[in-house]
C-alpha cells in the first residue's frame, strides 16, 4: 500500500520538497469533528523549530482543507490537508552526487533517475508537515477521549535528560525545545556541531496515557508493530524500543516483570517495563517508547562519495540550508505519528 | 488484517499452545519451487533447542502440507502447513491467576474472558514454529537468488559476544546455539538463572546478504517499518534498531555517515552504520539489524499479582515447563520472520 | 491479498481438489461466540445436493477446528476450519487438454505447469465447502443481531420461479432445492441436459434482511462494491446485479425511484428497486441481489480444444464426475460469501 | 481501506462538490512516464459531455499536478491531481428533504447529519473528475504495453446500439457520444426524457484488447472480482456482468463453451462468452463486460420523500441543474475505473 498506513483511520502522504504542494488524505476520521486550526498551527511552528538551531527555509506553512471539513467540522469523508511549496531555492542543490547516508543513491535507483531529486524530493524531512497537520487533529480528537501525547528530547549528541515523569505532560506540551532540564547543554551541542558543519542525533521519548487495556492483536498487528511500523517510515529513525526495549537484555525475569495489583477496581502494574504493552496488547498503563534518530546526514565538512550519473569517485562538501539536529524538530513528528497510529487502533468507536 | 502479514507474498498464521493445530498459510509465492522436508526439519529441531536449556515440552513437530504442495514443489495456490499439538499437559496451567509481564491479562480483557487460556494460547511461543516452517521455504527461496540470511546470538544475560562478521555466515548456520566465542559462558548464565528459579533476556543481531539496491518504500512501507512490523509480533521483541540503530544518538554526522565509492561497477559503502537501508530503500549493502528480548516472563520465583475473576491481589509462584532464556531459540523465528519479509518486500519477481 | 477477503473480519481459504486438506481462516470474529455444529453440517449437507443432480464424489465433509474453538465457543484467535480430502479418485482426470471454459488453461498459463491439476485443482466448486462451514458460523451470528440471509434459485436453464416475497424465508431455509414453485420443472430440465451430457445455468437472488442503514462507502467500498468482489470469486457466477439491476437500463427515473416515508418512526421506502443501497450506503430496506451462474462447462459431448503440453488442437470428450447443473449447490456458496460479507461489513460491533 | 482501492497501483479519492478541490492520489505508478496533458484534458471534455444533454454546470476542470511530476514525468512517488470546485451554485440546494434514491438519507445516517450535503457532496458523480484524469493517465500508459480499452453506450432508455465488433475500437475513441449507430434515436430519448423532467438509464459495454493470459486470482481477486469492485463504486451502476453474463442462465453448456484452439502459436477461443476469464484469470481474448447504469434519480416532477431532520413526510420537486441522462458521460469514468483496475492487476512490470 505503500504512501498509506492504517486500517480503521488511514493517512495516504503525497509530496515532494518542491513539488506544488504536499499534502496528506485522512480518511475513515468520525464526522463532526471541530477543526481547532490554532493548535494545528501551533504544532507546525514547532515543527518549524527555533530560528538558530534548524533550516532557514521559511514557508507559511498555512494548511488549505481541501477537502472532508464543512463549516469547521469534519464531514467523515476523506480529510485532505494541502501546504503550498513557496520558499524553494532549487538552485542550491546538485544532482550529480549522492550524498553519503542520504537517500540519494536509492532513490536513483529505485526510481531509474526520474526522481524529483530537488531538495532532497519524496524523501525530505518537509513530508512530515501534512502527518503533524493531521496529527494535531487526530490529537485534539484523542485528548477528548481522554487520551494524552507527549514527546520529550531524551538526549541530542550525547547530553541526556532527566527521566520524564507523568506530571511533566503538561511542562512538555508548552514547550517547543521539548526537555526538561538540559535545554542549554543540548542546544550548546547543537550549535558547537554547527560551527563545525556537522551534525547531532539523539532521542526522543514518547508516553501514551489513557489508553485503555485490550487494544492491538497479537499477531501481526500488535501495538508495538503497528507503532514501530509508523515510526521508522520518519526520516532519520533508527530505533525503536518499548518500555526497558533494549534495557531488557541485561535483565532477569525477576527484575524485568511488572508485578500485577488491582486497587479501587483498577487493575494497574507497579513498574511499566513492558511500557503497557503485553503479547502486543494495552494493558491500561502508559504507552512508553523510544526512538534514536541518526544525525542529519547533510553535513558541510568534505565527504567521498561518487557521481550518479557516471558513478566516478567525488570529493564534495554540502551546500545549502540543513538542520546540525533535527531531534528537537523530530518532536511533533513523532507525536503526530503517534497521534495518528493510536486512533487507528483504538478505532472511531 | 490482524494475523495476517504481506502485501506480494504474505502468512496468516493461526492456532493456539492446546488447540488441534497451529498453523500458517503462505499466500503468493511462486509455483515450482521444490520443497526441502530435511530444511524445514533441521529449522525446527533447532528451534525446539537443546535439552538442558528449554522447555520440556517434546514434540515431533511434524509438518503436514495441507495444500500448495503438489509432486513436492509448491503449485502457486496458497501452501498451508499444520502442526499437531500432541504434548499437551493442560493441568500444569491455571487459569485464575495472571502471570506478570504475560499476556494473561490483556488477553483476557480483549477477548472478554473467552480466550483458550491453555499454555498461552495464541500468545504462546510455539506459534512461531509454523512460522519456522514457512521460514525455512523462504529462506531456500531466497538463497538461490543470492539472498543469505544469518542471526547471531550477540548477548544473553550481560554476556556480549564478539562483533559479527560476514565471514562467521557459515558457522552460524550449523550451529543450534548461534554464537561465535562465548557460548559456554552464556549457557552457564542460563543454567545459573534456572538454577534460581529466574530467566534472561538477550539481544540477536540479523545480517541479510545479497539484496539489491532499491527495495522499500520511503512512506510508509520503508524496510524498516515492514521488518520491525513482523519482528514485533514475535513474543518477547521489545525493541529493533538497524546498523548503528540507537548508537547513532551519541555520534556526529561525520561519524554517522557511510562514504560511497564505486569500485568495478559496484556502488558500496565504506562503512555500513545505516544497515544497509537509506530513506527506507535497501542500498545494496548487508541489511543489519538488531532485536531485543526480554527474559521470559514466566519464572519460579514467587510473584504479585491477581486473580483474574475475582480480581484479588495474590502472591504465586508458577509451575509447569518454561524456558529461563528463550533467545538461542528465538534465533529461528528471526531468521524466519526476515526471510518472510525480505520475501516479500523483493516480491516474486 | 489473493486468498484473503476482508477488513474488519476476513477469511483465508485454502486447498486443492486433491490436497490432504481443504480449509479457511475466519480471522477478526468476535470471542465467545457458541458454534452450532448442526447447522454447520446442515448446510454442507445441503451444499453437497441430492444425489440424481450432483457429482458423485461422495465425502464426508466432516469439519475438523484446527483453532480458534474452546469449550465450544470462539476464542478471537484466528478460527481455522480444515476438511479432509478423501474421495479423490484422480485417474478420472486427464491431464493434457484444456477443457473449454474451464481454467485448465489460465491455471496453466499462470502457474507455468506447475498447478495441481486434479479435479481443477485450487479452481474446484469444493474450495467453497470451507467457505459454507464458516458461512454458517456467520450466519448463526448475524441471526442473532436480526439479520437473516435467504437465497433463492431464481432460474434454471430458462424455467424461472416466481418473484421471492419476505414470506417466503422460513420456508427456503427448510429445502435443499430452494426454489419456490418450479421444483419439478427445474429438476427435469437439469435431468434431460444430464441425460444430453450437457449442462445449465441459472439465477440465484439472495435477499439480506435487518441490515440497518448506515453501513458501507461511497468509494471504494460500497456494500455493491464488496458483495460483489466476494460474490465473484465463486466459480461460474458471471453476473451480480442489485435491486433492479439490469432492469434499470429501460426505465425512467420517475419509474425507478424508490418513494421514501417514515412511518412510527421508521424510514422506509415504498418500492425497493434500489436494492436496498444508496450511494453504496444500506438504506435500511433488505439488500437484494441476483447472480447469474453459468453452465457447468465440463459436459460430456465432443469438443474441440488443446492439448495443454503440446499445443495441438484436439477433439475430446470428458470424463469422470460432473453436476450437470451448479445452480442448486451455488446456494448455500452464495449464501455464505453474504453473510461473511455483511459480518466484515457490519464490523464486529 | 474506504477510498482507497488497488494493490500494486492504487487510488485513493477525495473531495465533495462544493469542497475547495476534489482529487486523487495515484500510487505505485511507473517512474519515467510522460504525461500527456492534451489526452487528459480531451477525456475530462468528453466525460463533461455534450451541452444540450448535460448539466449546465461549466468548469474549467483543469488539473492541477500537486506532485508527483517532475520535467512533465512520472517521479514513481505518488501523483496527486487536483481540480478546483468553482461554479458552486450552493443556493440551488435544499437541504432538508431527501432526494428519493439519492445517498441524501442514507450519508446523513452514516455521517450523523455532517456530512457535506451541498451539491451531493462526497456522493456526487463530480468525484469522477479525478478519476478520468488518472484513468488517462494510466490509459495512455497501457496503450505503450499493447492493451486498448474502449467502452460503448450499448442502450439508453431501451434503445439498443449494434453489437460492438474490435474494428469499432477507432471510432469510438473519437465519439463524445460513444454509440455506433443509434445516436439520434438515443438523443432523442434524452431529450424526450428531459422535457417531461424525466430521467433515463442504460447500459455501457467495454471491451479490454491486449491483455494476456495469466492475470488474476482465483479466490478472492478473480478478475470479475477487482474489476466490479472498481465499478460498483461509480455512481448509478447497479449490474455488472463479464462475457455472456445473465444471458449464461439460459444457456446450455454446450452453447456456453469457448472452444479453444491454437494458431500459429497462439491459443485462442472460438467465441467469448467467457468475456476473456476463466477460473477469475485472463484467457487471453479481450476481456468484456457490460454494466446497468440507473436512471438519474434527480428528477422534476414530484415525489414523495421525507424531511431529513423532522422526518415529516413531504411531497417535493427538484431544482437545480441535473442530467437527464449520465450513460454517455459515464463511457469515461467506466473507461478511467477499468484502466487503473487492470493497471493494478497486470502490475507495473
Amino acid at each position: 500500500m505503500k504512501n498509506t498506513f492504517g486500517n480503521n483511520i488511514s493517512v495516504t502522504l503525497f509530496g515532494e520538497s518542491h513539488s506544488e504542494y504536499i499534502g496528506a488524505v485522512l480518511d475513515g476520521f468520525p464526522a463532526g469533528v471541530e477543526i481547532d486550526t490554532e493548535y494545528i498551527d501551533l504544532c507546525l511552528l514547532k515543527r518549524r523549530g527555533e530560528d538558530a538551531l534548524s533550516t532557514k527555509r521559511r514557508e507559511p506553512d498555512r494548511v488549505i482543507f481541501a477537502s472532508g471539513v464543512f463549516e469547521n467540522r469534519t464531514t467523515g469523508s476523506p480529510l485532505t490537508v494541502l501546504i503550498k511549496n513557496e520558499d524553494t531555492r532549487s538552485g542550491d542543490y546538485q544532482r550529480s552526487v549522492a550524498r553519503p547516508s542520504h537517500a540519494d543513491y536509492t532513490a536513483f535507483v529505485k526510481y531509474s533517475g526520474f526522481e524529483d531529486w530537488r531538495g532532497g524530493g519524496h524523501f525530505s524531512g518537509r513530508l512530515t508537515a501534512p502527518l503533524v497537520a493531521l496529527g494535531a487533529i487526530a490529537e485534539q480528537y484523542l485528548l477528548k477521549k481522554g487520551i494524552k501525547i507527549a514527546t520529550h528530547i531524551k538526549s541530542i549528541g550525547g547530553v541526556y535528560d532527566r527521566q520524564m515523569t507523568d506530571a511533566d505532560y503538561g511542562i512538555l506540551k508548552q514547550k517547543t525545545f521539548a526537555t526538561l532540564e538540559k535545554e542549554n547543554e543540548m542546544k550548546n551541542a547543537v550549535l558547537l556541531a554547527k560551527s563545525e558543519g556537522d551534525s547531532l542525533g539523539g532521542t526522543l521519548e514518547t508516553v501514551v496515557f489513557g489508553v485503555k487495556a485490550g487494544y492491538g492483536e497479537p499477531f501481526f498487528d500488535s501495538v508495538e508493530s503497528l507503532l514501530s511500523h509508523a515510526l521508522f517510515s520518519i526520516p532519520a529513525v533508527k530505533g525503536v524500543q518499548f518500555g526497558a526495549g533494549f534495557g531488557f537484555a541485561d535483565m532477569k525475569g525477576s527484575e524485568a516483570n511488572d508485578a500485577i495489583y488491582c486497587k479501587d477496581g483498577e487493575v494497574k502494574t507497579k513498574t511499566n517495563n513492558a511500557g503497557g504493552i503485553n503479547g502486543g496488547i494495552t494493558n491500561g498503563m502508559p504507552i512508553v517508547f523510544s526512538v534514536a534518530l541518526r544525525p542529519t546526514p547533510t553535513i558541510f565538512k568534505e565527504q567521498q562519495s561518487i557521481d550518479l550519473i557516471t558513478k566516478q569517485n567525488v570529493s564534495f562538501k554540502a551546500k545549502g540550508r540543513h538542520d546540525p539536529c533535527i531531534v528537537p524538530r523530530a518532536v511533533q513528528a513523532v507525536n503526530a505519528i503517534t497521534a495518528l497510529t493510536i486512533l487507528d487502533i483504538i478505532g472511531e468507536k
